[in-house]
């Protein structure tokens, strides 16, 4: 037994830690990132030959970082950035001065000058094209985003046929724990992703399959179906999932906010309705997105009005399309009168401070303010950021089919 | 939408690509790796501030390495490395002089001796505790690996009870295209895992749901339920995704190779024939599992004659134990005996011929021999890696079920 681990490790050596760690043969090991005793942070970067090693994520006070492009005036809110100090053996180390809150952070180092993740973390996250390294605190808001020791729902990768474009398309699909040894039917909820998402942005950013074990174990939701479909109506997949190939993923994708997926939508519905123990009917079905999610949520149960009866607009991209693009976006004020009339059970719209979406949002309120139609409103800090989307998912499954 | 894209993008730019693309502002997009047209495939990394930067991994011929460990003197077999040469902009590039031949492969980049990922590649394997780049070169072998437009099955993450372990655990299980809409019975083959993985490694280093998605589009195999299990009994489910948070992932977990998992394996079969619509008989099942795996399936079956018709050992850990550790490992030659006067349908043995198990599989081979057991043998080049586990498995599966 012994000799074959030493053996496998070794061979594992061999084969995956040549460079760093063979290079680094007897220096101390190195953890990072730390979460310390007293709520401060430890990361940790081991190279002797760096001149300069900071650290970027969002657990540290964001910039605000003024350019022009386009002759615009344009800024952005951008991570702090702190250095990391060399000390032993190469081996960079910074600390925070202050308690990190929970949260689930992204961070990335940058080496002299050039970015990359925590060789010493190997839990990363993939947005669009680039991966960002992963740190979770625990004790307060994130506690919903770890994995505990409950019952957990089945998370599968599910292929479609789409009429609609004409091939077949893969969802995500989150039956609540239970649901294969009941007889049970169940409400259920879709859930969809922004610019730049796929079928796997709410599972792995969004924490969403977690979220969802968490508050139905805990009884703070109700079992529930949850739906992740892949809004990017060009395609099959997510990047490296579909007969594409390998190919860098993009936000500029053929075919998206231009009424095609959400005129498919109904085809989805009826795709699970058939599939799984749903309860298909309005009362029991609920949508919401964020960005362009939840650009196409409003527009979807806009010209659904039966068939949802809780809408969710997380940070959402309203006002941001030209009518004359699709039927789909045309003639709102008379469609939300309909769809008001029917007097669905919430509708939800959440959004952060500093989102470069809140003015859209805002005018979007006093539309609904105007015509006197009811609906939830969530205020949160920050901005367009998963952060928020996270807690707004969170908050939102806990209102539903109660 | 031109605006909101614009927004987005700022956003997307301010948020995650600070560092390398922000203070490259203006040097030209690279892409990595990228194949040729002729074949040779081309590595780019840009850092004006690096003194020497590296290429390593399996697509370049391996270097022999001794080393002296506990008094001993040991070998192993490294990936070859190859120097990038500075261009513009600090744009470093390694061509390859020969066509790189069609495989799944990992690489990294060693930056002034320190390794990482390539950041311009955001497709990644997790092995045990670290990272690498993939690089997956059609036109041969490795046309089986990629999700090609043919009808996709199901990808699940189930978790069961296990009375064993005494707590829920997860495993993957694949669903052939077809399996939903259909009211037949599938046969079912349950394939293994070796130390360092888990219940996810077969499906994301090993490829092996889409191998089965184009095997059985083709009709190469019979449309089969797949079952990867975690062999780690100690752990609920892959590391980052059960209860213990996010650990650095290990590969000395307790239990591992003492029999508690073979022991609980039944239950296993149990669970899968309760939930899905298995051929709940001997004739319709099958095992088969790389190293610690292939160990693993040796035992299992050899412990429950009557459950696998077919047995595949790929790189397997055979010879490795001490008997005494439990009764499942013991009695070797009279449970062979009766497991082969069952007349199993197939007894696979493969492995490579610079694999360090292949001693001990040529001593194994050597009492099938002197038995008169019939077996299956497939040696290939190259050693204990997950190239030659995907091609096992898919010529594996292939045989099964017919």
């Amino acid at each position: 037994m012994k000799k074959f681990f030493l053996l496998v490790t070794s061979l594992f050596l061999g084969l995956n830690a040549f460079g760093q760690q063979a290079l680094q043969w007897g220096a101390a090991p190195a953890a990072s990132p730390v979460i310390n005793e007293d709520g401060t942070v430890t990361f940790r970067y081991r190279n002797p030959k760096a001149i300069k090693v900071q650290v970027t994520g969002d657990f540290l006070p964001t910039q605000k970082v003024s350019f022009e492009r386009d002759g615009q005036q344009m800024s952005v809110e951008r991570p702090g950035v702190a250095d990391l100090k060399e000390g032993r053996d190469g081996l960079w180390e910074y600390t925070t001065d202050f308690k990190v809150p929970s949260e689930m952070y992204n961070y990335t180092f940058v080496v002299d000058g050039t970015s990359q993740i925590d060789p010493l973390n190997m839990w990363v996250n993939r947005d669009v094209a680039s991966l960002t390294s992963i740190l979770l605190v625990g004790g307060g808001v994130a506690d919903d985003y770890f994995v505990h020791d409950v019952p957990h729902g089945t998370v599968s990768k599910v292929w479609y046929d789409s009429k609609t474009a004409g091939f077949d398309r893969r969802m995500t699909v989150y039956t609540p724990a239970g649901y294969e040894t009941s007889k049970a039917t169940y409400p259920v909820l879709y859930v969809l992703h922004g610019v730049g998402g796929d079928e796997d942005a709410w599972v792995t950013q969004g924490r969403a399959t977690q979220i969802l074990d968490n508050l139905i174990a805990s009884g703070r939701a109700k079992p529930m179906i949850v739906v992740f479909t892949n809004g990017n109506i060009s395609q099959e997949a997510a990047p490296g999932e579909n007969s594409t190939g390998y190919t860098v993923p993009t936000m500029a994708l053929p075919q998206t906010m231009e009424g095609t997926f959400e005129t498919s939508f109904p085809e989805v519905v009826k795709f699970i309705d058939g599939r799984y123990r749903t309860i298909a009917k309005k009362q029991s079905r609920a949508i919401c997105g964020l960005s362009m999610g939840g650009f196409h949520s409003l527009y979807i149960s806009l010209n659904n009005p039966d068939m949802f009866n809780y809408v969710g607009l997380f940070s959402a991209a309203v006002g941001v399309t030209d009518p004359s693009i699709s039927p789909i976006y045309q003639d709102l004020d008379a469609k939300l009168a309909v769809q008001f009339a029917k007097k669905p059970a919430l509708y939800y719209i959440a959004i952060g401070n500093t989102d470069f979406l809140y003015k859209a949002n805002t005018e979007y309120r006093a539309k609904l303010d105007a015509a006197g139609y009811p609906y939830e409103y969530w205020e949160t800090d920050g901005g367009h950021i998963w952060r928020n989307w996270r807690k707004y998912l969170d908050a939102y499954a806990q209102k539903l089919f109660k």
